[in-house]
């Protein structure tokens, strides 16, 4: 009989196989983004409504914890469909014989996020299953947003020639979390960007009007994430390997675990695909939001049709590498 | 160090302590319904946030599992506060190993169950545990609701001469789970009774416009919905021993295990408050229903100020007993 492996909660191919074949199919899911956008008979708004399960081990970690990390992601996954996050929920896993103590820092640290990001945590659960039967605390994180008039993002908006654009430095909260988990040090030390995005996100509207689609390259990185759009929008995606902003730390860190920082976690970097005309705009405004400062085009959209799904890398050399999904699992409990 | 115990998680005293202690007063959250009443900026149209994470052993029981349950738990939440629910999340916590094959059957239920509630599962997420890190399949679902017009209830609206209705037969849920996890099998047998609740309260709503409160008596059971009613609204609440419905197969289940039907969790099943002058067209209504069948008064509202907050149980002797909160816990990971 088959079972469920670490790889089926990685963010790759196992787990888009096990949405597609099961989750979507059942539920009769359309497109997949981040966040549902629905509509209620009679209400002309739109809203968003987003769900995140947070596992991460450690619990706590160079930058953060698991309770911003489930607020922050949550509010991440609200702004990618353009919406303003406005209210959360959360449920609460814990193991019997957690400390109240860490429940308490980690509560603290969820209610400060929310106030940070401008949402209300409005409701919540607490279940407590038995030792043994859990590790430590896991936390679920739901979400709805208010969509502005006009805002609809998605892959179908995606046209040739448009830029893809990186908010920030990648694949430090992989790293993080990692380092944390394996009781390494790194100099310069690597600290999780978890960060909620909503704020970068607004100064982004600001500007622009016509931005075709967001995604937060989190469990499976940028590299999965890339492969998501090409795959959703039947484009090819063209990234140049130089432009990748992948701080000291991280790539020395990864090259002693043996980890490709494309694969690694973010918590608090978004990719944007804009038109070109606007790109320009886009950056000089996202360098002026803390979250943006790193902001940088890093390739962009072709769509001969033999590359139709297709990540390519041009490396400084003048080579090309076929960028695929993350396969099985590279970081399991990252997020 | 203090440290989560079971009894956190059980409904009762303890969960109470932590939520008022630690949610609530870090999250700022105001009156604690089954679900979170919200509005829009903007949007004249009240909703309903629900959250609800269930960790029910063993996964299945009679009458049901955990998928089903799922949905039927939030869809509850949501039509407890007087909301139609409408969208429905579904976020997955897994462990490694476990069978695809039960996962397939535990996701195709809550279509199902979505499907017969006329809810529309929207978004979702599944995250993969190492194995002894988790118990095969954690779920939570969380909802939104729309709230009509006029509708607004909550403990504030209670008033001396209300009466206590409720809508069916109480224990069948935590006995099922028990007998189930124990191995054990009543003649004649008992089947958790798992179910939607948003047609019956729709019914309900069809020919009473002034219904105080409603619950459903999950976790801690009836005694303890019925002592969170009376601490809330600063009334007392009278209950008739006799009146109570409580199936023989529940009551010579709960003998064996030395469980009190009134601490069991309901799955199916609603207490309602409403005017006097309400209640008996709300009980013929109910009864139309298949959920409502039984539907009962099982006593009222009196507001002498030395019982403020208490819950009285005349038994068929003429005696009367102070009914608590759920104490520590009686029956965990019933939900």
């Amino acid at each position: 009989m088959e079972r469920i492996l670490l790889g089926h909660g990685s963010g790759g191919k196992l787990m888009h196989q096990l949405i597609r074949d099961y989750f979507a199919a059942e539920f009769h899911l359309g497109e997949l983004g981040d966040a549902a956008v629905v509509e209620f008979h009679g209400c002309g708004q739109k809203f968003a409504f987003t769900t995140d399960s947070y596992v991460v081990s450690p619990l706590f970690f160079p930058g953060g914890n698991i309770g911003e990390l489930a607020v922050n992601g949550t509010v991440n996954d609200l702004s990618m469909v353009g919406s303003k996050p406005v209210y959360i929920t959360a449920g609460f896993i814990i193991e019997e014989g957690f400390a109240v103590d860490d429940l308490k820092r980690i509560v603290v640290s969820m209610a400060d996020a929310a106030q940070k990001a401008g949402v209300h945590i409005v409701a919540g659960d607490t279940k407590v299953v038995d030792k043994g039967k859990g590790d430590g605390l896991f936390i679920n994180t739901s979400g709805i947003g208010v969509v502005p008039e006009g805002r609809e993002l998605g892959p179908r908006k995606i046209m040739v020639g448009d830029k893809v654009i990186i908010s920030g430095l990648i694949g430090s909260h992989g790293v993080a979390v990692m380092a944390q988990r394996n009781g390494l040090e790194f100099d310069p030390p690597v600290i999780s960007d978890t960060a909620a995005l909503n704020g970068l996100v607004e100064a982004m509207f600001s500007v622009s009007d016509s931005l075709r689609m967001m995604r937060d390259p989190t469990r499976g990185g940028v590299a999965t994430t890339l492969k998501e759009i090409a795959l959703e929008s039947g484009r090819c995606v063209t990234i140049n390997e130089q432009s990748l902003p992948v701080p000291e730390g991280v790539r020395g860190a990864c090259e002693l675990l043996g980890l490709d920082p494309l694969y690694v976690a973010n918590e608090g970097v978004l990719i944007a695909i804009a038109p070109p005309d606007q790109a320009g705009q886009l950056i000089a405004k996202m360098k002026e939001h803390p979250l943006g400062a790193q902001a940088a085009v890093i390739g962009e959209i072709s769509g001969e049709k033999r590359d139709s799904g297709m990540v390519l890398l041009k490396t400084p050399i003048g080579g090309t590498r076929i960028v695929d999904m993350l396969a099985g699992e590279q970081l399991p409990r990252i997020c």
